[in-house]
């Protein structure tokens, strides 16, 4: 295999499987926890409005230390209310193989995004305990807080302060986006007391080291699908920058000025969007505006200030700076030379992300548990192959964590890939492959550490 | 003159002209009931905020049947609100020749929309009362209801009344857009009953007929101030139609969804925006967006639904009727050919409104009047011709009464066409103009029809 490195052995292997009727039954079993928005006749059939720190993640949360003690596995929460769920090994003084996501999700969510990486995780744990399976050193799982970040804004806060990337402080006072009506809007750090899951141990990778990262996620895009794929094996994130843009104009009668009379910022901004597409495309890179607000907000008024977002990605880091400098380069001329009597244009930076560029030997394990787990159904497809790499558009927790432990992600198929609404789908059987591809990979990342200097 | 009619006799000139210091004293003193947002050093450097029917409201009216009545004037309330104050003539069986506008303001509206008209009117009685000056009919002012429809949102609804074009209790049941914290919002009928003016004689061109319809407005547009003119005779009043377009795409991730695989709703309504601005110019209309609203509405999701208006007008019904057809047909081909995945565009008729072709006699009056008061000033310009044709591009009361008597417009130089705004401005000197411009157009036309079969 290409990616395979002199330090690793001949595949040997995984004598494992899960069971894929336990995984999915106790997939759905945690939905009952801020299930809603049902969409189909099946009971399975809802949407998710699990919010971090609501009571219903408070409860799924209880159900996991029961479920993770039930297997003999010690549980420590920190300081962000990260839950680590550790297996004992052979050799315990070194750090866990971890398998981790988030059991959070989006307001009008859905039963797949977070929650199938940590009840995956928890299906190889309880395999391994079947099976009394030994493994080399410690294995885990991971639930981090408020991935979504749709309820405290800010998106894999609680990776991002193990990670020693946020302050603690920062996170901690982050405030919900909607508060309980009457109500002052709550920090995290006040939740996390409510729900008592304000942990001691510090949220840090000094107090809490991994010695990789391992996470199933649904690809949340229609690559494997459109391709008639089983499993992406991602091996890094691309670079993605947020900016809110203020075009400013001139609020002014729509019946009564002349169009060459016009400091229109609504007709700028639309122009704008339409160039921005153009730079994407220039650039092979992904450029959307999904929020736009026009003020004063009347039919036959022009408006004379607009906000709207630009989310870039790319990935490569060189090419997104020159797709955003294209951008902004068209977005001036736009404003000086195409908009009558002109606007002016403001950009603020919201957020920047470079590139990840994930592990390879967590890489390689992920591979040689996919050319695995695939040959079962290749034969079928004549056989094609039925994995791809991929890289990840969007931000996940493992980013955060493969700035300080080895790390890579398992793409699963997500129906005509749509996520973050209540009828994102992966099949029963796309849960279970992935879940076997996970498997194979913790077993031969672990196995190798007890060979070699991983 | 190229208007002038064989029923005209030869131009007899006005003998009178109004006194501007107190015009000016008057508006300014009428602006102390809602004056609002200071913009200036100067205590009449403020804006207004007098809505239909408010307190405010309430006072200027009362403010003004004390005014009418010391000029031995007869004021009638209509069901609608509407104040009809009349001087008598030489023949009182007669109807009278009208000047009319607005007392009521936008919530962040100026010192002269409307209320100038008003004003003026005021003035050009009281030149007539000054002079006891006997005109051959009736002469009159009227204050029309709730013309800016920003309490109530029907604009012009009085003066539709009125005409006949608004059936009376769909008028009264309108309901205030922003009601009084923690009150029901009130309908026009209970705030005319609240402040005494639900008067008992109906609101119909029948029960108060007019010979005639005159009113001075701002131009609320550029045209006069860029060109160097005093004066706007109004000709007539564009088309104007109103529409919501809904475009419906899919809401997917903006990491994870390939640019070829999007439906996205915002980018497409964009590219519609632009093309919009472009069928305009190719009409010589008008076009603007005004309002967009995007849905969900988060900075890494494209739209599923985006709404936005469509603000579209012509001089010319026709070459409006071809405009907004070829929006459709360019919106239907984005949606189609240029929106990827594809979009779907669904348009709604808010409001169709025909143009409206002012009465060539009342026209022709004006036209006169302002060569006389213009020719006080052309010399010092070289003899340059002060005032020109206008098509209103706006909506006025005047678009209605014409409906059911001759009426035309005069229009006053508005400082950077700005209206609706608290800095809106027209000089001491521009509102002296145009008062004077309606004084000899009233006295022209109801000379004329002393004389003629007017």
């Amino acid at each position: 295999m290409s990616h395979q490195t002199a330090s690793h052995p001949k595949d040997e292997g995984c004598p494992l499987r899960v069971n894929g009727t336990r995984l999915m039954e106790t997939l759905h079993f945690t939905c009952e926890y801020g299930k809603a928005y049902p969409w189909g006749a099946h009971e399975t059939e809802t949407g998710m409005a699990r919010l971090a720190l609501n009571d219903d993640d408070k409860r799924v949360r209880h159900w996991l230390i029961e479920q993770a003690e039930a297997l003999g596995c010690k549980v420590t929460v920190d300081q962000m209310g990260n839950m680590f769920v550790i297996r004992p090994g052979k050799d315990n003084t070194i750090p866990p193989v971890m398998m981790g996501s988030h059991l959070d999700t989006q307001p009008t969510g859905g039963r797949y995004d977070g929650i199938l990486g940590v009840i995956a995780g928890l299906e190889v744990l309880r395999t391994f305990h079947d099976h009394d399976y030994q493994t080399e050193g410690p294995v885990g799982l991971v639930n981090w807080t408020n991935e979504e970040g749709a309820r405290f804004p800010m998106v894999t806060v609680s990776s991002a302060v193990w990670a020693g990337e946020i302050p603690l402080e920062t996170a901690w006072n982050c405030k919900e986006v909607t508060p309980t009506a009457g109500q002052e809007p709550q920090t995290l750090k006040q939740e996390l007391e409510r729900i008592g899951f304000l942990g001691e141990v510090p949220a840090s990778y000094t107090a809490q080291p991994m010695a990789a990262h391992f996470e199933i996620h649904i690809e949340q895009g229609p690559i494997l699908e459109d391709g008639g794929l089983k499993v992406g094996v991602v091996t890094g994130a691309q670079a993605y920058n947020w900016y809110e843009i203020e075009v400013k104009g001139r609020d002014s009668h729509a019946g009564t000025t002349p169009l060459s009379a016009r400091r229109d910022a609504l007709l700028a901004a639309a122009k704008m969007i339409v160039e921005s597409n153009k730079a994407a495309k220039e650039f092979s890179g992904l450029v959307t505006t999904g929020i736009i607000r026009a003020e004063p907000g009347s039919v036959n008024t022009m408006a004379h200030t607009v906000r709207f977002t630009l989310d870039a990605r790319h990935p490569s880091d060189e090419q997104l700076a020159k797709m955003v400098s294209r951008c902004r380069e068209v977005f001036e001329k736009v404003a000086k030379e195409d908009s009558e009597r002109g606007v002016e244009v403001k950009w603020t930076t919201l957020t920047e992300n470079v590139a990840v560029q994930f592990d390879k030997d967590c890489i390689a394990a992920i591979e040689e548990s996919a050319d695995e787990v695939c040959a079962r159904f290749e034969e079928a497809v004549g056989g094609r192959k039925l994995w791809t790499h991929l890289t990840s558009g969007a931000g996940h927790d493992s980013c955060n964590a493969s700035k300080r432990c080895p790390s890579a992600m398992i793409f699963a198929v997500t129906r005509e890939g749509m996520s973050h609404t209540p009828d994102e789908y992966c099949s029963p059987r796309d849960c279970i492959i992935s879940a076997d591809v996970l498997l194979g990979a913790v077993v031969r990342y672990d196995k190798a550490r007890g060979k070699s200097n991983l």
